[in-house]
């Protein structure tokens, strides 16, 4: 099948620091990603997973920490990492009345990977992350199930699909078709390669807000096709990875850098909208079991972290436009549709 | 049936401030709480669902606020509760790994809920707590359905049952039998009657730290059993109520005397406990429609507060301590049991 | 005296709301501004003050709330805001290590406010903000007295200047001269005008990243005067006040989104840089007596909050831009000089 | 001069863990504490510095955190502790209206430590904690100069004193003579000692409420001196260090367990006081300069962290015993006076 386009293949230049080899979460290694798409007349929806670590992630935890920009989102396991600063579970995203049977399906998943290591798990934190799909998909169906998820695990690789794909299948950005995005930049540190990696199921804003660069292409394509003046509903939720060691506070403070990239792109972070930060570093594993009650870690130098804050808000902004443009136009409920932004982003 | 004793029947007085007909949250006028329980022999565990209002929370939002002492729990809902300071939703109390199934439960009922109003729901903000019942119940199996959640529900009622029962079958508190427990305090504000409730799910607390009103009954029973040295595992879920008007910031504020209660009862706020904190006031209803943009709400003045903080505190420490007397000794998963507070309490 | 122009004078439209009357926050009725200002070889620096009733503000105080997008710095009075949800004093801005002697004459100047009502002051909450000027001012010598403040007290007015003064003097920000400026929205609420203003003191960013309206002039200008490549150090505090009545919580949700206009400007909300957001509504006056407990508020229903979002956002991007273009250019300390953005303006 | 009886001298035993040498904050290495009493006529307050380590803490800062439960209090440096996570200035306390000189001071100690290491310090986040002494003090002279505080650094040493001296001179527990404070106690990590301090100065609570150990004997001292019913008013600062290596999110997580002891000692963390609790660790230094930007650092294992809890938990209660029961009575401004626990607590 032919790759579709992605931002930068439209001479789309988003700032200015080094993107890994496929410019995907995925650059940063152990992170694999995975989709089920649930296409039918009633149903445009799914469930995306990020499978942070190849090993078992409930007996490898990893440093984790979450930041909530607007709260109108149903995301769980957040009390838990903002405590612990760390993340046991797959993460899954999928639509917001789903969240129920897809937190399920991660406890069983769970328990199955304990079990390998007989494991007996008697509790654990799944992050289940949502939008709401309700535009284009008949969302009090529920049509998420089980199996999808497990398939979607099955279905976790390095070079995953964007757009209207897994959980991204009905989302809506900017009044146009968005979903599954994602971006990555590489730094140096100590004269060594970091790679930090965003995703994205992207589900907010406004055409008439949104811009490019700061060029005004949603005012433009909402006078073509005289787009509804709407609110702002919808969520973005942003996945975040690096291989720097960061404590959880550190990664609060890159989830917060986020927002620098959406409002680029012309949101104003409006009221119906969850935006939603989780970030996770694979440099730290902390194992279940281990000798010593004191243990050695690594962190990245305070002073140091800029460049990081860069690389989230550059990550961010292009996981977004990478979101929209590798989606294709979808028909929905009802007959609702969505355009495609690569249909408009010629007459640039 | 006979009605159990309650911590007050045995002669202890927990505090100072007059009590609610009852003695329970729903002293509050409005709220019901229904049980549903499930006694098998590999299975005791159960839900329990607060009603927070006679019409449908959706179209008759509360105010609502939350805050977290500890949080190693997985309480859902939260990030909506403290962004928007509303609760929407009923709330469901069930065990750690069954969270998805009640999840779905809740948001199936609420839509049934809007269907009456001719509202299609496409979204909205299940608030599901948990503790880890574990010790007494075999937790993977997620013995709690749908059918449970519902018949719950339709349980519901005023004079509701405390102890070993709903979502308190199976839990364990200071390693006695724990679960359901209920508290209300009455306050004068310009004159007028007001009512504090707190409604409990405790399943916390090591037996060595536990104490009544400063007596260490807790260190007599575990040298008489020979109680095991076990870290505070367990969590408890503590929903404060009241008709008192309000705002989301003071109902945090007062959410965070809960911990008084706790720790007066021997709690150290232990690391593995998950210490959730719901508040919310049933003074002012918030109508999903309405002709203004500015709207009048009534308020507590702020220099008033301090009665509240300790009908809060003080409802607390009787929950819990009710949740204790009023729960039979229950043998459960593998043999392991758990004893009763009231087969201590006459030694004293 | 010639007004300085301000960035609209230039042709440059910031956001789509209509402005207030002076567009700047004193179109929030009841609000005042002051400057004290210290020009000296050795010195540029100086002190500002927002009183934002007409009134002693302890007696009459307001709602307030206050949010730290990037904590680096040292704003003081922002733990009582949050706890109680009021501002109670008038606030200062001055530089980073003066804000112990003008804390003190705030102190002084409100153990008088109430003194004229016969009430001896024995606790007040102090705002003060701080920026640091070290580049241009030589900030060890803690040039700001007591006098300033009262000064900057006794200048404040309606019309204030904005640019290089008071507090502002010795601000760079986005390694041009920065400083004191402001902005302000009308928006229509039942039928009715209601204002939102912001003050900024802008002390941060580097200048590769400035941008307006998309245009990379920043990088122009860079790469035109040969600018050192920094790291983002210094600083911006906004005040945002409004007229509309809203809680604790709208409020600290409307300080959010001044990032989205210090986003569109091209920061990166640095590291080194402290961006402090302080609200406050003059809707409801809180007196410190009165007969009830309970008391009558207005406030605005949630859903209606995204038009107040864009205003904060607008007048943040807006407020920027003219503490920039009013600005002259300053040699001060040591010899190191701001240039000024209107020297490069017109280059466009 | 004969050392005054302690808590522990009165056969009053707090919690179960071994004590440090001294059973002060500074068995925690390197900790010193000084202070300088004001005693006149009018006047009963003072200053007390906490030194965290022996080098300049400026260039050798150290891993801070802090929780406010209850925020009617007006300490500075918070929002930075909060950030970055590290304490880079010595800590002092005083009366709540001396805030500004007391802080002033503390910019020039620190400038002067700089200038020993030709540092010429632009920037520093001075830690100034208060409670309210206007019962005893006459608050409104901020009789705390300069001078004093560094006089107050001048006596800094090991076995500093404890109850009616420096900022506690004239500050009230439950309606008793309060003040200074301390308790340390011994953990073993690994096979090694550890301590864990903490300071306090304590000025809040009821009379009525206070008790030790279970025992109600604020009640009964209530009724012998015919004590007036009053709020809550006052607040407790409460330093927590320790040389177990802890992160920033550990930090807080023990700040939070100081409440535990307050509960115990019948506070209901009332609404006019403002409970402050700053902890910082003295076993990561991070040093200004370094080569590295990806450092080492060590961590307490999460799972250890219990007896941490449990450690502050005792410490905090014991020190407010300590502070209360080494004070003698005071009388101060206007003739009103405290009296000092000591006096009834044979009547036990």
């Amino acid at each position: 099948m032919l790759k579709p386009k992605r931002i930068e293949d439209y001479g789309i230049i988003i700032g200015q620091l080094p993107k890994g080899k496929l410019n995907k979460i995925t650059d940063v290694e152990g992170i694999r990603v995975g989709h089920c798409t649930i296409d039918t007349e009633e149903n445009k929806t799914g469930v995306t997973v990020i499978l942070p670590i190849n090993d078992n992630i409930f007996t490898n935890k990893l440093v984790a920490a979450s930041y909530v920009l607007n709260g109108f989102g149903k995301t769980t396991g957040l009390i838990q990492i903002d405590e612990l600063g760390t993340l046991e579970s797959i993460i899954a995203l999928t639509n917001t009345l789903n969240v129920g049977p897809v937190y399920d399906a991660v406890v069983e998943y769970m328990i199955e990977q304990c079990k390998k290591e007989n494991i007996e798990l008697q509790s654990v934190n799944p992050v289940i992350c949502e939008c709401n799909d309700s535009y284009l998909n008949n969302i009090q169906l529920r049509a998420v199930k089980k199996e999808h998820v497990f398939k979607a695990i099955e279905n976790a690789c390095i070079d995953f699909e964007e757009g209207d794909i897994g959980a991204g299948k009905g989302m809506s950005c900017h009044q146009l078709k968005g979903g599954i995005g994602s971006a990555s930049r590489i730094v140096k540190l100590d004269g060594k390669d970091y790679t930090i990696g965003v995703l994205v199921l992207s589900n907010h804003g406004r055409l008439e807000d949104f811009m490019i660069n700061g060029d005004r292409i949603g005012s433009r394509i909402s006078r073509s096709i005289s787009a509804e003046n709407v609110p702002d509903k919808g969520s973005i939720i942003s996945i975040i990875a690096t291989d720097v060691p960061l404590c959880s506070r550190q990664l609060k403070r890159i989830c917060k850098r986020a927002g620098v990239g959406l409002a680029r792109l012309g949101s104003y972070i409006g009221h119906g909208s969850g935006e939603i930060m989780i970030a996770f570093s694979t440099a730290n594993i902390l194992k279940a079991n281990g000798e010593n009650e004191i243990i050695d870690v690594k962190v990245l130098k305070e002073e140091k972290i800029d460049i990081i804050f860069r690389a989230v808000a550059e990550c961010e902004e292009e996981a977004v436009l990478n979101s929209m443009i590798t989606s294709s136009k979808v028909v929905g409920y009802k007959g609702k549709s969505r355009d495609t932004l690569k249909d408009y982003i010629e007459v640039r």
